[in-house]
């Protein structure tokens, strides 16, 4: 399987995560966003939306995330990264769309750019702006995640789910965008708990092949 | 089954397509987001992100429309909202990610107001940021389907989907922020024919209890 993405986005992250809990094994194919290779015609024949990540896997190409995750746990179900009933299905998905759909899209860098270039946003502002909306997404997630019995090492349960394919990439941007985490233990300790197995090392940006090198 | 909605939210709308096309009956409870009444405690306790919808069912909980759509086709799977094959479901989940998370949330109402309040955006600018993202979104979703060999009278086949529940929300949204839709003949078919359907026209805005009434 062939996987385009960028070592910091957040979609290619959560992509290498599910990917390497599957021990899923797969070229890694760098399109750099940073010089807006996704918007080349090369890239748009992969995929019109110029966006990453996209899976080639034997004879489907794969886009969109959420997408990809379920076809990866239908096509490779063990171990699985679902739990084995429909309410804690429901559960995992939710998880996974509060920071899917409103968290991460917002802070995306097209949205960024937009920001900077058509409404002159100044760079305080745009910080502030990506704050705003991992804080408020985080506070939710935290009252949900801490009060849920079926939380356990992970978001749910004692083994990892799609919710932490997604939680630990936004933890990583939120880190970057230096959000004060301190109101978020439950969050914080899954994050760290996470961040000692090696499928979650393994897809983390600085340890692929495109990341700046350090000196 | 209890449906907590707003008329006009996207979200709402697309979890009122996907319950009428399964023909299950549920209450209506409206939350008046112009009166942020999804902030207010007593909805809180039911979804501590503040956002609708909520389908509160038999024993479970439900939030984000993602997950309420997977386990609404899960807990009651005929009629299908998925094709039968793994490919086939990872196209209608990613056309419906394109959607869920590369347009609508980004023109969400917490968001508009954000910009309006926050950054001083003026009303002009609003409707141009809806165009944008909502255009952009369109341009991507209309080469897709233009192009996609599995598309019929509806975005996947001659049945709908997941995909249909989620586009004609935002095909109404596009109308509302004045988008011109010429560019997309694909999209503009697929939505004339599901608003002949009962299923799509009872879940329309207008038709909800909340709806503004005509004199």
């Amino acid at each position: 399987m062939k996987l385009y993405g960028y070592f910091r986005s957040g979609t290619s992250y959560r992509t290498r995560i599910a990917m390497n809990l599957k021990g899923l094994e797969y070229d890694y194919l760098a399109v750099n966003l940073a010089q807006d290779e996704q918007l080349a015609e090369t890239f748009k024949t992969l995929n019109p939306q110029g966006l990453v990540p996209v899976l080639q896997a034997d004879d489907v190409l794969l886009y969109q995330s959420p997408a990809i995750l379920e076809w990866l746990e239908e096509v490779y179900p063990v171990p699985p990264l679902l739990p084995s009933d429909a309410a804690g299905r429901m559960q995992v998905r939710a998880l996974s769309a509060m920071i899917g759909c409103d968290i991460h899209p917002i802070n995306n860098r097209r949205i960024l750019q937009y920001l900077r270039h058509e409404l002159s946003v100044d760079e305080a502002q745009v910080i502030t702006w990506c704050n705003r909306w991992i804080s408020e997404g985080f506070a939710a997630l935290e009252k949900r995640l801490a009060a849920d019995h079926t939380r356990g090492k992970f978001c749910y349960g004692d083994t990892p789910t799609f919710a932490d394919c997604y939680l630990i990439p936004q933890v990583s941007s939120a880190r970057r965008f230096e959000v004060d985490l301190t109101p978020y233990p439950t969050i914080v300790a899954i994050d760290a708990h996470c961040r000692t197995l090696k499928a979650f090392i393994d897809a983390e940006p600085m340890q692929q092949p495109d990341a700046p090198q350090a000196i």
